[in-house]
This record gives C-alpha cells, structure tokens and sequence, in this order.
C-alpha cells in the first residue's frame, strides 16, 4: 500500500459515483491523479465530496494517507459526462450492473472518449463482452472489478473481453499497480470472474447448510469470521494448504482432496431457497435493523481501515 | 478475546500433542486451567514446552496474554494415556485424522476415563459416530474442531453424534466460551462440518479456475489475500452480502442469487485434478522452498497473532 507517485500525470474519468465510483475516485486522487467525477443523478454527485472528505481522513487518522486537502483538490465533480472524458486517458465506469445499462453508457463514452483513453468497468460478474460489442473502439474496454469499497481493499480483478487490446489490459494492469492496487489478470472471460465464482461456492454452500438447519446464520457467519477468514486476510486458499499439511500442498490433496471430491458430490446445484432467504432476511433484520445497516456499514469501513493499517504495519500488506 | 477465570477448575487432558493438540494446551493453560499432555512419541513430547513457551512469549508481546510463566506452570507433560486422564473431566483428542486411528484413540480413552469426563475431537471433517460407536461411554463423545492453530483462531466446531448426551454437548459449549473460545453448534452430523465444507467449496471453485487455466495459483492466492479476505477477517459471508445491497440480504439474493445459481451449474463436481496438483505443487515450490516452510508457517502464526491483537484492540474480537 506505498503510494508512489504516478509514471505520467494521466487524468483519471469516473462514471458512475455511488459508492464504487467513489472509492474509485479517492484511489486514483489519493495516487496524485486528477479525477474528473461524473453521476447523472444530481444527489448523487453532491454526496461526492463530503463522502470523500470524511473517508479521506479516516485515512489520514489511519496512517495511509498524508495531505488529505491535496487529495480532495484532486476530486472534480462535473455535470456532464462529456466534461468527465475531457482529457482523460482512462475511465472507471461504475453504473448499475444491468447489462442494457452498461451497454448504454459504454456506447455514450465511446462516443466521445479520446481515441487513446482506455475504459475499465466495475461489473462484478457480466463480462465486457456482452455489453461492449457495438463500441466503435471496442477494443479500449475491458472489466477492472474491485471489492467494495475500492479504497479499502486493493484487488482489481483485469478481464478482457476477447476483443480487447493486449496493449490496453497491459496499461491498466501498470496503472493499477501505480496507484497501489493489486490486479490480478484473467486470460479470458468467465461469468463472475474469480472472486465472485469463490465467493459464490461459498454462498451456495452455507445458503445449503442453513437451509438444511445445520446452524443458524449467525454461527455459519461466525465460523469464518472468527476462524476460516482469519487466514485469508493475508494469504489465499492455496497459500494456506500449502502450509496446513506438512508437504505442503500436494501432500494436503492427497489427505484431503477425496474428502473435498466427495462434498461437492454431495450438493447438487440449488437456487438459494426463497422461503429461506425470507427467513434469513427476518434473521437479519432482527440482529440488525433495516435503519442500521448504514451505520453497520460505517463499522465494516472502519475496520477494513484499521485491518489495512495493520497490514502495512505489519507487512502483509502488497 | 477476554479470559475470564474459569468457572471450574476442572483439569484438562490433552491426547495428541502435535500443532493442534499443543495449541489446545495453550488455550486451556492460558484460561487458567491445569493441563495434562500425552503423545504417544517421545520426540512430540519433548518438544510442547519449548513450543508453548515461544507461541507464549509471542501472545505476551502481543498483549494477549499476561503471565506467561504461571501458563506454562499449568502445562503437564506427562509419559502415559492414563496419566494424562488421571482427574481430567475434559479430554481434547487431537491424533492422526484416520478413522482407524480415531477409534483406536477413542477406545483406549473410552477404557481409562472418569465417568463424568468428556471427550472432544479434532477431527476437521470426520464426524463422531464414524470412531465412537463402540465406545462404552460414547454419549460422552462429540466433535470439537478447532481452526489450526487453535490458541490464534477462536472458532471451535461443536458436532454431536446422534448418542451424544445433550448435556455434555452443552457442558463444552460453557467450557469453550469460558476459555475464550467461540464455540458453533452443529444440529447434527455431516461430513466436513461448516468450516471444511466452506472451504471445501471455495477450493473445489479454486482448483477449477486454476486447472482451466483462467489464472495462476499467486493471482488467484491475491484476489482472497487483498480482497475478498478482509471483510471474512472479522465477519462473516452472511453479514458481508447484507451490507453489500442497499435493501440488505434479502435484496442481495435478489440481485445475484441467480447469478450464483448459473454459476453452481456450470460447475459439475469434479476430483482434484493429479496433474493440476502437480503443476501447483511445482508452483508452489518454485514460490516458496520447501526447506521454508516451517519458517512461513511461523510468519502465518506471527500474522495471526498480529490480528488477534488487532482485532482485539479495534473490538473486533469475539
């Protein structure tokens, strides 16, 4: 999480600013980049900046970031999208993740992006192919998904769409690098990428045992929280094999993969049940009622603040 | 976090005394309780002490632990199984994840034990009732599956077999949580419990990408290690996706519960591949030497530790 200062003062077009597009916009800001913001929808982009400033200096009280007058000076909220593009040489788009919706906006930027700009969308799961195909300059679009929120957790997931430039992707991935992201590249498209396909076997196996009454939300919530996800704060499934058996990972397939083969046997694909998801929503909204969940969600940015802190004090961050 | 005194001083016996059963001793110690410690090996035997008094000495630092001398003043190695049960009234059997070697265990303890005594296994996936049917006492037989290493990850898996006593599955519960601990409590029996059956599923998903070629093992490690990891660091897959919808879970499963539907069926079971193992193995190795394994095994535990204390002092803990 150094913050280097960018190769080439490119300027930065965010399309898009709910909560992703603007994490996105504190990132590139934060890494000495002009960010140009635009959101069609009025309230939206009056929430920018004070969203900004209040995350910049949890930052800032955090250690991992430094002048936050000089970030926020970075931030220009625009009105049109037209003045977003203007000069930019890449553009984080971060609208609603509904297929007609993305294919408009892509057909609006490509309209009047520069020739040279490169755009990478926030979709979390549809691939670029499915809403770039009518682009003029198709070739400049490709997926660059992060978790949310952005400027907390660094993985920006690259996929390009078969008919992206190799030269683009190669951009983005130096770009993200620059600005202290972690992008991982992926060498074609797969609904859902890597981190939502992980997540989702995960979802679908716990939506299974809670179904099936094997324990309640809370206790599956806790078994991660307080157990599994510990590990993987700071080093992945694969890492973490390796060193739970003692020769390393192959030798925990050969203890384990059976055992792991004959789970997966065991669950045949289900739609998560919609009488249980009515009930884990009751469930829920009793831990944590509906007015909460902003405040709960204040919570989690403090604490991803914090495990970052931690993380670059104690090395582990990228 | 917080180790309250115990409630009773009961005593605790320690069977198998490899990494798990070692991290058991510090976790009972630690709350204030004497512990009794078998392994069959002598060279397992000779080397818990200076284990426990390093792993120790690190929590000390950490500030989560006080006294470290008077915690290992409760540690008892002793040379035989009956030595190790002698006034125990809680037993944590934690030997080689083999179903023979499990009722071998089981059975030998099930001879010896007081007949107020419970039994907890670690097994991580193997239910009860697979290696204690034939015990005479075996309502006093239950699954405590602990995350590795156990006095750095909190969560313990608690799984009745169908002949377990109520009460005795109750009376762990009270000991786990009074220990510090944060005991879950499966309604029955299934292979792979909670914990190993969400990972099973996130690594059957992992092997595939990888195996398909979509990514490598490091990128694949990265989208975990700095992203989907952070928020599983401190709560769980259910709190994580009702904080990640406006209208909270049951909107999420609106949105993208179809999503992950298509994904679980694009995904037929499938074993480990060998040949993929294999490559990982290589890759693996190439990464990290397998003569530094143990090293990085001590770096994980330093970086748990570090979070431990972190997620204490944030109020994180459990």
């Amino acid at each position: 999480m150094t913050r280097p200062a960018p190769a080439t003062a490119r300027i930065i077009a965010i399309i898009g600013a709910g909560l992703v597009g603007s994490g996105w916009a504190l990132v590139f800001a934060r890494a000495g980049l002009r960010v140009q913001v635009y959101d069609p929808a009025p309230e939206v982009r009056a929430r920018i900046l004070p969203w900004a400033r209040e995350s910049a200096t949890a930052l800032a009280d955090a250690g991992l970031m430094e002048d936050v007058a000089a970030v926020i000076g970075r931030l220009h909220v625009v009105d049109t999208l037209e003045a977003a593009l203007d000069g930019a040489t890449y553009v984080q788009e971060s609208v609603f993740e509904r297929v007609e919706v993305k294919t408009d906006i892509c057909r609006a930027i490509d309209a009047v992006m520069a020739p040279n700009a490169i755009v990478g969308s926030s979709s979390s799961g549809i691939p670029a192919s499915r809403f770039t195909e009518g682009c003029a300059r198709r070739g400049r679009f490709l997926i660059a998904h992060p978790v949310n929120p952005p400027h907390l957790a660094p993985v920006v997931e690259l996929v390009p769409a078969p008919w992206t430039d190799a030269a683009a992707l190669a951009d983005v991935r130096e770009l993200m690098q620059t600005v202290g992201q972690v992008p991982v590249t992926l060498a074609r498209e797969i609904d859902g990428f890597i981190l939502n396909r992980l997540q989702g076997a995960l979802l679908n196996e716990a939506w299974a045992l809670y179904d099936e009454g094997y324990a309640g939300l809370a206790d599956i919530d806790a078994t991660i929280a307080h157990g599994l996800g510990l590990r993987w704060a700071f080093m992945g499934p694969f890492e973490t094999i390796d060193l739970n058996a003692p020769g390393g990972i192959v030798d925990y397939a050969a203890r384990l993969g059976g055992m792991y083969h004959a789970m997966a046997q065991s669950r045949p694909p289900q739609p998560w049940p919609e009488d249980t998801i009515r009930r884990a929503g009751e469930e829920r909204r009793a831990a944590l009622p509906e007015a909460e969940l902003a405040a709960r969600r204040a919570w989690r940015d403090k604490a991803l603040t914090g495990l970052a802190a931690f993380k670059k004090a104690s090395g582990l961050a990228p």
